[in-house]
């Protein structure tokens, strides 16, 4: 099989979602799939699963049999893997593919929306970080996990609405209509009863609270509009050290991105521009890279 | 045997260490013992293993044979016991005492300060909680264990210190002779692998940096000064909180509490009084009265 015949999947996997696409040669999308959470920190089985998961829906809307998942060319995008610990445990995964090409979420979200050309960009989902890749020099910042980093994303936004609605149910800080949002929402009466829900929760479990945060901010609840302002001045920060290196375009994707915009200083706004592809479609060029290298 | 001839063995569990002492029914002092941490949040089987091990010491220094154990009148306080899923994890145990009373680490350390008299007491070690006991009723504030409270605790202390140098290792804040200072510490050289390495780490873990912390806001350093002051904050607000039902006396106590002292606004300073006892002590006072109430 040359390399004109061969099938490339791209996988973009987070703390929340997995998402694969699935192309022929010349880069036309044959398929996609959508599963839950792959970030390896919260669990290689919890990851491998959600890979599978997502292929083989990929397979199936592409009208391709289970069987052909040992033919694809996969580029694996994951959050994560900024920590050698688990790349490592990816790395030893004893995949199902024809060949598997491993990268940093960032990495693809970059390849994506710039289109294999220089730029960076900044995720805000589940998690935050951001990338900049610049004549070949690569920067990464941000990130580091949700429990000592990942301010400005949608597991930090839910973390600190937490934190700061328990001290109001204590007494400790005025309330705000947010707090009762929060009991409402994950079904509790007071501090001690949400405490005990929310320990030890998933940065998936807490990023599912930010919308409701962020809602809150819209209608000028006090809490929340501080807690949006804490994120999006992290976010300022990140954009403008990468914006430091002079890439030629700067994106902000993630499932946070669109509603943390309006939130962003006005010179950050001005820079951003839409990614050009998706991160998954990032992860297909990934991947047809090293078909491509393969074949020289 | 009468009650005048019962041992009694106060236990004081929390994050990072387990003290126990041992007295007879006069409440004199026969034996004490010190071990890891006793935190069922943190896992029921270390819990139980400090416990036993701080018990076995206990009747050691008190040169009694360790079958004794199965005389102890046992008044078990512990951190963590305002999550009712970790009250039952303890009552479920199958504990080699006499009996066994269980309460909280505050409801000892309150009886422990007043002497079982009314009044406030603060806690802040590796977490962070108060507690106000006024004429029969019974008010609780704070803790909330690790991921979501603690405010102004060593290991809160510890967690921001490390999200703040992480920042400043990005470049995303100015740096402080911290950052270097807790790279020397943990034994990391970036950003990269100090996130690596404290990522999902203990709360006892991250309390060993508040010393650290705490050192370096003494020497102005102004990232460490700002978290103090953070930490600081929360305790004074604690503090309004209990004063405001006007309890006759207010304690500080934990690991924390000398150091953080000074941090305190001056009306604060002015209320606090030291400790009568131990919490320990308090925990044997506990296990008396309810071997008192066996008695009537």
């Amino acid at each position: 099989m040359s390399r004109h015949d061969k099938l490339f999947l791209g996988i973009d996997g987070g703390g929340s979602k997995c998402r694969a696409l699935l192309c022929d040669a010349q880069g036309n999308a044959l398929g996609t799939g959508q599963s839950g959470p792959a970030n390896p920190n919260q669990g290689l089985q919890q990851t491998i699963e959600s890979v599978i998961d997502a292929t083989h829906q990929a397979l199936q809307a592409a009208h391709l049999p289970k069987g052909a998942i040992a033919q694809l060319h996969v580029g694996l995008g994951l959050a994560g893997l900024n920590l050698p610990k688990y790349r490592t445990m990816v790395q030893q995964w004893a995949h199902p593919f024809a060949s598997m090409q491993i990268a940093s979420d960032l990495w693809i979200a970059c390849l994506g929306a710039h289109g294999e050309s220089d730029g960076a960009v900044i995720i805000t989902g589940t998690g935050s970080t951001g990338m900049v890749s610049v004549d070949g020099e690569v920067h990464e910042f941000g990130g580091h996990g949700f429990s000592v980093g990942d301010q400005g994303s949608g597991a930090w936004l839910g973390l600190f609405a937490i934190r700061q609605a328990l001290q109001a149910l204590d007494g400790l800080l005025p309330s705000a209509p947010m707090v009762d949002k929060i009991l409402d929402t994950v079904g509790c009466s007071d501090a001690q009863s949400l405490a005990e829900k929310m320990a030890g929760q998933s940065p998936a479990r807490f990023a599912r609270l930010a919308p409701l945060v962020i809602d809150c901010a819209k209608q000028q609840d006090p809490m929340a509009t501080a807690l949006v302002q804490q994120g999006a001045d992290y976010i300022n920060r990140l954009a403008h050290r990468l914006l430091a290196f002079n890439p030629p375009r700067l994106s902000m994707i993630g499932g946070l991105a669109p509603i943390l915009f309006d939130w962003l200083d006005e010179d950050i706004q001005a820079r951003l521009e839409p990614a050009r592809f998706s991160p998954e479609y990032g992860a297909v060029l990934f991947a047809r890279q090293h078909a491509c290298e393969d074949t020289l």
